[in-house]
């Protein structure tokens, strides 16, 4: 399906279940907002936004504002296709738990067939509960440090969210295909980043012509002092090869090798 | 090199530079602990920690209590062989802009090599100033909403820890099965060249040791003839940090700069 990723994030929207600190709704909001999300709803709230969520949602006052409020999760997520919840591990309801990165990958394949898709947050002390859970298709588990799990909740939105971004931004093409998110332990080559290197990479002979007045302006500041030169250069070479100079860079080190010959020869500017 | 995660996580430093709020300085502190790491550090925060900021750390106020706090970005970093500063999109600096995922695994793979890796954080409003990010060999950059990306300080710590969190669980196992170093840019695999890298990447204060003798002589060779220094000085910057050099090249390229001084001053050997 080719679907614009505006048109998947309408589909995801993120459920915060019995939230007891009203910042934390402000704060969740202003989270997915910066992930390019919008739909933010509520389920029984221990207070309704406040003046305090207001301020810390920053600019995504528009978020908070159109926040949805339902007094139950089964309300909230009726006409869902696929409901995700966000627990610390838990073994107490027997459902299939996924690395954020999958979750998001299958929330944003869901809502590239049309699908409407949860992710629920529970509360802040004690998740959600055993019926809640069973609401849900899947399970989300952040993996965090064992001895210290306690994510902040609009933290949690946070982590869930950039995920969420990522699937979307491979998605529009990924959901498509139907591709996997490429896993983040691995690192694509930079060669690949289209804006990290504008000037054309130096060529064999232009690289040649600089060692070539390298090893001369060597000789010149008498460099080897009787040793022999090639030890020198062949170091050089390495190190100069393997910074993958561009034209411009090889234009430059020439540059100062020439001045540095001119003023050899001529000795330092007066003054 | 058969490290465990908690071994690479201890060369692991989120570093926050210039911070508004003491608050953000708490939450980052829970939120780096949340991802199993434990160094915090500093740089002229506006206010020291406070009453607030333990009260965000939550548990982690011994991460907190533990945070070193220094004067300067360079203080902060003068031991740190691969230095990755968080940017919103950016052309200021040319710098290598990689994704959060990309980066966490280059910082594993650094760390697994026994390097000092950090994180840098600007302040709320304005970020990393120019000085700053020439202090580091790459950006990281989290691909937020274009409309709306203000990702709040301790969220982006958040993220940022999380992927390093994927690439320590991922990453003990890749060290352990001697991963090769991925190099940054270009790669020669290290494994072809016998006699290549044995020795100890060069720390930041070698490189700006090197940076400085370079601006010296420059300025003695009259290479800028009126230009400002800057621009050449970034461009050498970047294109000496992209290279990766160790503390043997650093001393090499020290030796040629001395003895172009030592020659201009004293005029070329007779004969």
């Amino acid at each position: 399906m080719n679907t614009a990723p505006h048109a998947l994030a309408s589909r995801l929207r993120i459920v915060l279940v019995g939230t007891q600190h009203p910042g934390n709704i402000g704060s969740a909001a202003r989270a997915i907002k910066t992930m390019g999300l919008s739909r933010l709803v509520l389920v029984a709230p221990e207070k309704p936004p406040n003046a305090e969520s207001y301020s810390l949602a920053a600019g995504a006052d528009d978020v908070l504002a159109a926040a949805m409020t339902h007094a139950t999760l089964a309300e909230a997520v009726a006409d869902c296709h696929f409901v995700l919840g966000c627990t610390a591990r838990s073994r107490r309801v027997a459902l299939e738990e996924l690395m954020p990165a999958d979750a998001a990958a299958r929330a944003v394949a869901r809502a590239g067939q049309g699908d409407e898709v949860a992710l629920v947050f529970g509360r802040e002390r004690t998740g959600l509960d055993n019926d809640e859970l069973q609401l849900c298709h899947a399970a989300v588990h952040i993996p965090a440090n064992p001895e210290y799990s306690s994510l902040n909740l609009a933290m949690a939105v946070q982590v869930l969210a950039y995920e969420l971004r990522l699937g979307l931004l491979g998605g529009a093409k990924g959901a498509a295909e139907g591709a996997p998110r490429p896993h983040p332990v691995t690192a694509p080559s930079v060669d690949e980043d289209p804006d990290s290197r504008t000037d054309p990479p130096a060529t064999h002979a232009q690289l040649e012509g600089f060692f070539g007045q390298m090893a001369e302006v060597l000789d010149l500041i008498d460099f080897h002092k009787g040793r022999v030169p090639e030890s020198a250069m062949r170091k050089l070479r390495r190190l100069f090869l393997r910074a993958d100079l561009d034209e411009r860079e090889v234009r430059l080190l020439r540059g100062i090798l020439a001045d540095v010959e001119r003023t050899v020869r001529l000795g330092p500017k007066p003054g």
